[in-house]
């Protein structure tokens, strides 16, 4: 039975030590969207692996980014994946208000002092904290309680194009595993807990439509726009047959067969959503969002509904021709949408792009082309009922938190490369801190005690209580 | 009567003095849209013009860049109004094979030597060859021919915002001059003359839809895509809106009353296209365009038809959202369309903002804003039967070329400012010359003779012929 007051007592201590780790990892670069560090960065994670005793340590090479290994054996009866992440965004948008990778110390009320960088909870915060309660573990001459396979990718950023190439190398040793945790930081501004269990999935493209594989309009570069008069227009085409897609309110799919395979919620998921309804701040989400209203103005219950299970057609962009200041004329002979498809259960990626192309050649667009950007992947749920769930829920009531518990979150994560054939592992997100800003300027992680949510130090704790609690499913 | 021998012989002595001259007004930057040397580069024009013996040379303000004016008093019967533009487009365009503004004369098979440079056809070229003519009459001890009033504007590539301003100041001299002549080239790469009798008017606006201005969807910044399930997108909607306006091939515009005011061509159009549809190189054009077909697959009489009797809506550019690499998930607050109308005969500007803010809302778009960028002009025409057309057409025969004539372009320009209350003066374009790549790099004006176009000596020649000719009217 591990000490862990003990443990509790070296993290306290070796706040300044544990903080400077911390600070080390965020000053080494690792922004996979411009190759910038990641190489650097997953070597001083191995080394990192190598110190806490890792034996085979290592960087396994993919057609990307390598992802980095490390197989921990503690002697113990269970064995858990830590799957982390350890690239960033990049750090060009404007709205920095301290340099994006100096790991800075700056005071934020009402948190107090939080780690002011890239990378700060968009994970190398975790990352590092975690590395660091395990090392605590050590420290007091106790032994980590499970047996830990390290996987850090360096593509999550890019959508983890390549990590099925490593799941698929390490496919007989990771089936053994008995879960897999992935290091985060659970608390909202306010301190209150929310427990993730899964996730959408995606399938993200490109709808172009060019003169040169449309055969009318300009083929090769953008006109004067005088000749709209006598010549096609690519952009005006392409609205119309991206308006033929949604309702009038942009709202709802008219893409046969779109919302076939969309299961109404399980009766698990039903019984989630009657306590989730109970708790969910949608004040402060629309707030943080700036947005006034949901959908058809539904609140509460609807609108989380709405939010877990609707599958979405989603434009995340769209561009052609003149897009500077005044007024240059021109007839663009290209127009792009990178859209998204969100897939909820029970929907497959494989039959989302085929609907798609059905959709554009049955109302005579056939010239708008597809262009899949990554590999999308499913959906992916771990049950509450699951012992590892159950390991994170025990964690949380531990340090006095009865979490907010959501079925699964609107967002994407390449989750179901762990938790669907062939390892089909239950799949667990966790830890007490907070942090924000992800991907945006000024992103932070809360380090000090005493304010609404946790510190480094209580993010620390809990890793080790949930090593514990994990130990024992 | 003028001994134009004498002044062709000064011309052809002085082809290197003009050739440099063109050269250093190119070496003077003047590109309006950055602000770059455009007021040095009218102090140089004001400089030439004073050389020339006009009284009362000067700088006349706007709200934008000066008006260049300049009284040249001959003692003549008529009075000539010299419209040139002083200003060009920005030089950042990739693609330059030189320097832009070095004003380098290059060899460029079948035209002979050539000035490649910005401003160099567009028009610096043109209106330094017209100062070398005049200057060139003056050489030969002769006279001008006409009284010339210089109108040189540095605002031409913005759209000529403020020239109404001057003009206004200058309406009580401007009425009482016989035409306006704006020194051009007019012959294509193969040599032959095209002789432009008018032009349609544009309105140029932006159609936004914003979170913000509509109460739906994110209302500050782009938000995580994810939301699209609970959230409105503005960018869908946009669409929806976009989409009312055209036919599904995007060709007719739907708003109601859009075509009420088109006239059919009048009598003495037809005449003209009757002419026109035989020496109409299609093949041609079409290449220069990349362009495989016109609207419709039509041809001949019938393109010709739809591009100078076509009014036009067209997007110049559409914009909004995540539009870099890769697979970057946004739900955007905003979408921008920049959009122009073109207006033919008997089309007004002020009815086409209108028109199209009745239709958004009878659509129940009233949250897609209208935003004008710039005053709209109207449609400019001068009968081939106004005498001062008839000079032009006369220099081109004395010059050997049956010109080929277009009652008016698809492009817009604003010679209605000229042509309607309260000057209602004639507006003629003429020049033997050629260049290309206006707008585009490597911008070239060709200087050499010999080849299947005129070059810079022929070009001032001409220019003489049409003063002389201007002073029969």
């Amino acid at each position: 039975m591990l000490q862990r007051e003990k443990i509790y007592a070296h993290i306290d201590r070796s706040y300044e030590t544990h903080l400077g780790k911390v600070q080390e990892l965020i000053r080494q670069p690792s922004i996979s969207a411009e190759n910038r560090g990641v190489r650097e960065c997953a070597e001083l994670i191995k080394r990192h692996l190598q110190d806490l005793g890792c034996k085979d340590s290592k960087l396994v090479e993919t057609s990307g980014f390598p992802v980095v290994y490390g197989n921990y054996d503690a002697g113990a009866d269970k064995t858990i994946v830590v799957y982390m992440m350890y690239d960033t965004q990049p750090v060009d948008d404007p709205g920095w208000s301290v340099p994006a990778l100096e790991g800075k110390v700056v005071d934020q009320p009402p948190f107090g002092k939080c780690i002011m960088a890239r990378g700060a909870i968009n994970t190398k915060g975790e990352l590092q904290a975690f590395l660091n309660a395990c090392e605590s573990i050590q420290a007091t001459g106790q032994e980590i309680p499970v047996n830990l396979i390290f996987v850090a990718e360096g593509e999550e950023e890019l959508g983890s194009r390549h990590l099925p190439q490593f799941i698929k190398k390490y496919t007989g040793e990771l089936s053994k595993a008995d879960a897999v945790f992935f290091p985060y930081a659970d608390q909202d501004q306010k301190g209150k807990v929310t427990m993730t269990l899964g996730v959408k999935g995606i399938v993200y493209f490109e709808l172009q439509l060019d003169g040169e594989n449309w055969g009318y309009g300009p083929t090769k570069f953008d006109i004067h726009g005088s000749n709209k008069a006598w010549v096609d227009s690519p952009a005006w085409r392409m609205i119309q047959a991206l308006c033929t897609m949604t309702s009038k309110d942009g709202n709802k799919v008219l893409i046969n067969e779109f919302y076939d395979n969309v299961e109404p919620p399980a009766s698990e998921d039903l019984e989630l959503l009657d306590k989730l309804e109970k708790t969910f701040d949608e004040t402060t989400k629309k707030d943080m969002m700036k947005v006034e209203r949901f959908i058809e103005d539904s609140h509460g219950r609807d609108a989380l509904l709405k939010y877990l299970y609707s599958p979405t057609l989603n434009i995340n962009g769209i561009w052609g021709g003149y897009t500077g200041p005044g007024t240059k004329t021109a007839l663009p002979h290209k127009i792009t949408a990178k859209v998204d498809v969100r897939l909820v259960p029970n929907m497959k990626v494989e039959e989302v792009l085929p609907k798609i192309r059905r959709h554009l050649d049955k109302h005579g667009f056939k010239e708008v082309k597809i262009v899949e950007l990554e590999e999308g992947y499913g959906w992916a749920k771990t049950s509450i009922r699951e012992p590892a769930a159950q390991a994170i829920l025990k964690t949380h009531r531990e340090f006095g938190h009865e979490p907010e518990i959501w079925p699964h979150i609107a967002g994407s994560a390449p989750f179901c490369m762990f938790n669907r054939e062939p390892l089909n592992l239950p799949f667990v997100i966790g830890g007490l801190g907070h942090g924000g800003r992800a991907h945006a300027p000024n992103e932070y992680i809360v380090v000090e005690e005493g304010g609404p949510t946790g510190g480094l130090a209580t993010l620390e704790k809990s890793y080790v209580a949930i090593l514990v609690n994990l130990a024992g499913i």
